[in-house]
């Protein structure tokens, strides 16, 4: 019976990340009209926005202050955060969040990570109990020894199963629509599971479960999708995320998805570290071969049960996500230029970066802390050392010696 | 009883990767003096060369033509190929091969692929019949439908047992000792572990074991290293090719081994396509992602009983190589630029190569050839794409169609 109703499809974020994950929903919903209904929501955090001088719309708008959903419903683009990019007209921007959650089976959650908490406390109680969700929230949460993904996070607060997505996607290259592939990490709940038309109307999915060292033990009572939808499993969320530009891998280890997208940044320091040296192509490949190493043994430890060990080695959230990161991008660019200048990157973020900061050093910073706190710190020599050379306790021409296993 | 004798280690070849490694193994054989004798012998194929005009021995020789092997052994610097890079001078150049071998129970082969047939001609007869070998000869051999190892050759002509060393070992980087890894593979045969003191004198190892195509089945008769000598296993090798900046990761595999640095080849032309596009570095991520997995599919299909997956996902002979390859070096830089300039890559190859063949090139088409012979392209659609944008018959803007697994 399944399939009489359609998917209604929900973004909650606007950035150049999540208005480049809207387009791609829209184009697909549009596409497989047996499967979802045309139109999809985008949150977007209200704003008002001044039209950029070279945009092509600024005639139409001239200098005074705008909305941005206002914009963007009539634009078809996001003029702040995806400048000169046409979004389909069924991609629809919405500054309510309960109205863009309304009715939404699907959920795609694609904004900062920061913002997380807040926004679903606003949809909590406003979405459908059986929707299902993607977080394409980067990295993982970690704090107090405890290492929590932002899908988790999520089916706590919303007690809806979720997902992760993550991959080698630059929003602007993947808005170009150029080629490039990305993994979604999804595990069906056994209620939601084709061949399991006849199971119990709920089912306890225990979050910890998945973690070694989590203390605070959760569990979420999930709602089956109802057998009228089309099944929400793998082939749904390719046939809603895959492009012939953008090639979607689903695999379920959520986990090792979520985690290649945090640890990476650690290593790109250290790939920047060794170019401002400029050790070479060798010395680049080594670092990025002894970091998925890293990111392996992370998993291995502290997500014994659910991390595959071929998301970091083979999947574009892991392998792939990590060489991107270290040929490009503000981690490696920054780490690189501290050391050509003879600065700490504290300095860099301070004279290149206006005071932001840069995504690989809070990692490091906290990674460093959890490792710390568990005692674990000799099982991650680079890891360490890049914590180590942000702090000035170690230099990068000590990297050698603290990578050697033969010490 | 292992240990009262030493090995005697001799490096045949003299490029600037032979002289790199034969700068290695002095170092380590002068290091470990329980092990070794201090001398390492290298073969130089002699000839007579001109000092180069920045070369600071130039003062000493003048204008007159010298003997390379003559020069090396009195600078202690190759100065042909590998100039401004002192040699230990416990590594002694000889233009006689016979000379090389003998007496050596280590040989290192390290010369181009082209000369290894001859050269093997020249040692046969002249080895000792228990020597062991490491080839650090780049790639295989594919001819008339068959993959055959150059560790295999070795093998077949002398009768010796012989493994492979590979990795993100661009020679320079390495001989200016910046940090960086190799991988050897080395099969210890059971007649030479040391849990196996009473073993069999002679032991036969079937070469075509490894293989699913070879039809020319060969077996060799094995000779013992005699007790007295330190075991040849892992941890020799080790000792003899770890320095604190090149480190060392002895597997098994040594077909996988052999494999990524004849197949990474390959990706690199595809990784310079796609950047002659400028097509970002999610793109370029992909390609290499892509790449792993036909690599690993490669070794699958023709070496299952060998062929270790994590090779090529987590060793430097496999994942660190094919990024090096493919971030530089002439494949992608020659690929980049034919795409950049709107002309074939074989015009680049005589414009500004002096019509030197790339070695991708050659891989490529012979690769390519082999999948066909065997009915296998549709399951390399990367290996595919590469020789046939190389022959005109596809161009780099089918490459997302070309890879989409979803037609």
């Amino acid at each position: 019976m399944a399939g009489q109703k359609k998917h209604q499809v929900a973004v909650i974020g606007s950035g150049n990340w999540g208005s480049t994950i809207g387009k791609i929903l829209a184009e697909n919903t549009a596409e497989h009209s047996d499967l979802f209904h045309r139109e999809v929501r985008m949150w977007v955090f209200e704003e008002d926005i001044n039209i950029p001088e070279d945009s092509k719309h600024r005639s139409k708008y001239g200098d005074a202050p705008q909305k941005l959903t206002k914009v963007i419903n009539e634009t078809h683009e996001n003029v702040k955060y995806l400048p000169g990019i046409s979004l389909p007209e069924n991609l629809v921007a919405t500054p309510d969040v309960t109205a863009a959650v309304k009715d939404a089976s699907l959920l795609i959650f694609n904004l900062p990570h920061q913002f997380i908490g807040k926004t679903l406390d606003g949809i909590k109680g406003h979405h459908l109990p059986y929707a299902r969700g993607i977080s394409c929230i980067k990295g993982v949460d970690v704090s107090d020894g405890i290492v929590t993904l932002y899908s988790e996070l999520i089916m706590e607060k919303l007690g809806i199963y979720c997902g992760a997505l993550s991959g080698a996607n630059i929003a602007p290259e993947v808005a170009a629509e150029r080629l490039c592939e990305t993994t979604i990490g999804y595990d069906t709940p056994p209620m939601d599971l084709t061949s399991n038309d006849g199971s119990p109307k709920h089912n306890l999915v225990k979050v910890d479960e998945q973690r070694q060292v989590k203390t605070k033990p959760t569990s979420v009572e999930l709602h089956p999708v109802p057998q009228d939808y089309p099944h929400v499993d793998a082939e749904l969320w390719e046939a809603l995320f895959s492009r012939p530009y953008f090639f979607v891998h689903v695999v379920k280890d959520v986990a090792g998805v979520a985690l290649g997208g945090a640890l990476k940044n650690i290593v790109a320091l250290a790939a920047g570290f060794v170019s401002g040296k400029q050790w070479g192509e060798n010395t680049k490949a080594a670092i990025i071969r002894l970091g998925v190493g890293e990111m392996i043994r992370f998993g291995r430890t502290w997500f014994p049960k659910s991390v595959n060990e071929q998301t970091f080695t083979e999947e574009s959230a892991g392998i792939a996500d990590l060489v991107a990161s270290c040929n490009g991008g503000r981690n490696v660019r920054s780490a690189t230029h501290a050391v050509e200048k003879g600065v700490g990157v504290a300095e860099i973020e301070k004279t290149e970066m206006n005071g932001q900061k840069l995504q690989g050093v809070s990692t490091a910073q906290t990674v460093y802390g959890f490792l710390d706190k568990h005692g674990k710190t000799g099982d991650f020599p680079l890891f360490c050392a890049v914590n180590n050379i942000l702090e000035g306790k170690a230099k990068v021409e000590d990297l050698p010696a603290l990578l050697n296993k033969k010490k």
